[in-house]
């Protein structure tokens, strides 16, 4: 059984990422890149957060998050991360485009063009027992969100505020969550939250899973 | 000196007040209701905070927060709490509409008509050494925000989604916010910030509250 989770860096005001993504700003205009300091310039005071977030055993990311490019994929388009994504695992990206796989070092960009239900079949087949991760954005996350499909979903809230872009929670509906755990560092808050399945006639998400 | 904080609850998608606000719905439509409820169902859990928002020596609220009438103020509305509010201290109402200030048991309702500055002076020389609290709602907090008027912000973060209403820090612009706390009790999450001046050329808030 696959769990599935998502981290979330995200503004005070709930921004993931600021208006206007582009090749120039990955996560848009604002003071986004103060989203995962904690990750980088604190790393220490956040090393368990940050061991839980590392090591899915696939992942799944938006087509926003995989390039800059909208519209028909850039065939050419390598990704943001050099030669050797940090993933080392497979990655699924959601996309209304065709693309052949793009092969890595250490990791396989698949890119699934018919909808969030099969990339997830494609990703937990590929993770097995183990964790597939809802990489982002937060569109990308809505959806899964959305649809009842994320069992763990991890908050890092930096005390910023961005004002516009893409929003975590944004037309997510009625999801309900509990709260599992939550620590305040000093420049982030951590929040961890199980997400139960929204619809009272679905009373586990595996049913939905497995489709 | 004035200490100024205010105390909001919000979702975990940053609504203080769902859609629709009315006299059978104060906080408006969706599941609005919870967002108190570690106030009042987890009380143990959370006396240290319970304390720290009670016993403001002075108190400013937006008009929609007194009651639900819109337009010119209803002259007889008593507000929500009955002949002894629970605020046993000057309360300075926001409204762009005139009223006789307004004596209940232990509270006395101004009612402001020439913005937020004013009613800070005001509150401000009401509480004198003491603090001014801004009660809220959302939209009131956000102007104070925004102004760079608020020393403490308190956020309350229940782990439910309204997906629509008021929402805070909606247009408060580039504020600096420093985190100063943060608890995650069982059903809520507790974070403090001191808010900084927005304004560089503003290198403290303290003019601002005196005009």
């Amino acid at each position: 059984m696959t769990l599935v989770t998502a981290d979330m860096n995200i503004s005070l005001d709930g921004y993931a990422a600021g208006p206007d993504q582009s090749l120039s700003a990955p996560f848009g205009e604002g003071p986004v890149d103060v989203l995962s300091n904690w990750m980088f310039e604190a790393a220490d005071e956040n090393a368990v957060e940050i061991a839980a977030l590392n090591g899915a055993d696939a992942y799944i990311m938006g087509r926003n998050m995989f390039g800059p490019d909208r519209g028909p994929l850039d065939q050419d388009w390598q990704g943001w991360w050099g030669p050797e994504p940090p993933y080392h695992a497979p990655v699924f990206v959601l996309s209304h485009y065709p693309r052949e796989p793009l092969e890595l070092t250490g990791t396989t960009f698949t890119f699934v063009t018919d909808g969030i239900d099969h990339a997830l079949g494609l990703a937990s087949r590929a993770a097995g027992d183990g964790r597939v991760d809802i990489a982002g954005g937060a569109h990308t996350v809505n959806e899964y969100l959305s649809a009842g499909l994320i069992d763990e979903l991890r908050v890092h809230v930096t005390p910023v505020i961005i004002g516009g872009g893409a929003r975590l929670f944004e037309g997510v509906g009625s999801i309900h969550l509990e709260q599992t755990g939550g620590r305040a560092a000093s420049t982030v808050t951590h929040l961890t939250y199980r997400v139960h399945s929204p619809s009272p006639t679905d009373p586990t998400t595996e049913n939905r899973k497995s489709t």
